[in-house]
């Protein structure tokens, strides 16, 4: 689990304010050490912080209001870098946003860090809110604009109902990577589900098969 | 939450134990009560069980090893009952499934004791196994049955993937009624994923939008 991803360090001209962005790369990096070290979030007291990232307590209180506020901030900064969508075509931009969710359950699967992470967000309604509202709709926004774009363009029937074809794409890779543990997410996976969602699993014709 | 759909009393010849059964069935229908009035599975001790069913712990005991395996039976017994299938057509027995699917969905979320329930059960992976393998393993063998026997009729394509198949089905459903709490379930959404994932998202034609 790395922050690198998500915030890049620039190489030319610093922007905006470093040393504070510095120190808040320090205290971020800090809970995820602790984390990492097994220390479940009951557990996590902002002294505990504050000591691991060798910062004083009111330096982190300037900036969040408590731990789950700060917890939600290393998981935001954890998080994959949005996708670099192509935009050479429906299929391709699908497949690209598919694959960010079968990696996510890739990682997910093998960090037992990640993996409680997540868990204590699903458990608790506040973070959830928190996680749901700058992660998840986001994403969701951008999966529905690419498949009003296509729908606009004729590369999805005219008709579609763009909320259930984005379930449509994105339910299978969730059924496979979150509600089913064993559940196989072979690389061809992205791939093999935007085809079968766009051409339809009926024969060509009555005689096809 | 009722015991009538998967417990049904014959009126004919009586079939089994039916004492044995009469004894079960209070006993089950106990906890359910206690669950109703808002105990929580920490606080729920045979000895209280007893009470409320009007038994003894020794015949709680003879039956139930403990309060988890008495909890997951209790569960158990309020599951819908396995769906008739029409048979008439892969389209009307997915139509079926799902719609078995979207039901329990609205349940889940207009019972709290439902909810709660579910979610005791989703986080004591214990109770989560045998609840998988005694209630969602079954179902899916029975999905898959479905799918691969339409495939032998050539009304699904001869090369589809009948895990892949039965994900796309389910998985818009569940994204749906499971994962997004607020996720809209309109009473025709079977019919509208089944015939969406038959028929792709595709034009008909290059021409047809």
């Amino acid at each position: 689990m790395s922050l690198a991803g998500s915030r890049p360090q620039p190489d030319g001209p610093v922007r905006g304010r470093p040393r504070s962005e510095a120190v808040e790369r320090a205290i971020l990096e800090g809970v995820m050490k602790l984390l990492e070290d097994g220390v479940p979030l009951a557990e996590l007291s902002i002294e505990r912080v504050a000591r691991t990232a060798g910062v004083g307590k009111a330096t982190i209180y300037r900036r969040w209001s408590g731990k789950e506020e700060l917890f939600i901030d290393v998981v935001r900064a954890a998080e994959p870098p949005d996708p670099e969508l192509p935009g050479t075509s429906l299929r391709d931009d699908l497949v690209v946003l598919l694959e960010t969710l079968r990696q996510r359950g890739l990682a997910t699967r093998s960090s037992a860090l990640l993996h409680n992470v997540y868990a204590q967000i699903k458990h608790t309604p506040r973070l959830w809110l928190e996680y749901h509202d700058s992660v998840i709709a986001p994403r969701r926004r951008l999966a529905l604009e690419v498949l009003r774009r296509a729908r606009d363009n004729g590369e999805l029937r005219a008709d579609v109902d763009l909320e259930l074809a984005n379930d449509m794409f994105v339910g299978p890779m969730l059924v496979r990577s979150i509600m089913r543990p064993d559940g196989d997410l072979p690389e061809d996976l992205a791939e093999k589900i935007v085809d079968a969602v766009l051409e339809g699993l009926r024969p060509v014709s009555s005689t096809a098969s």
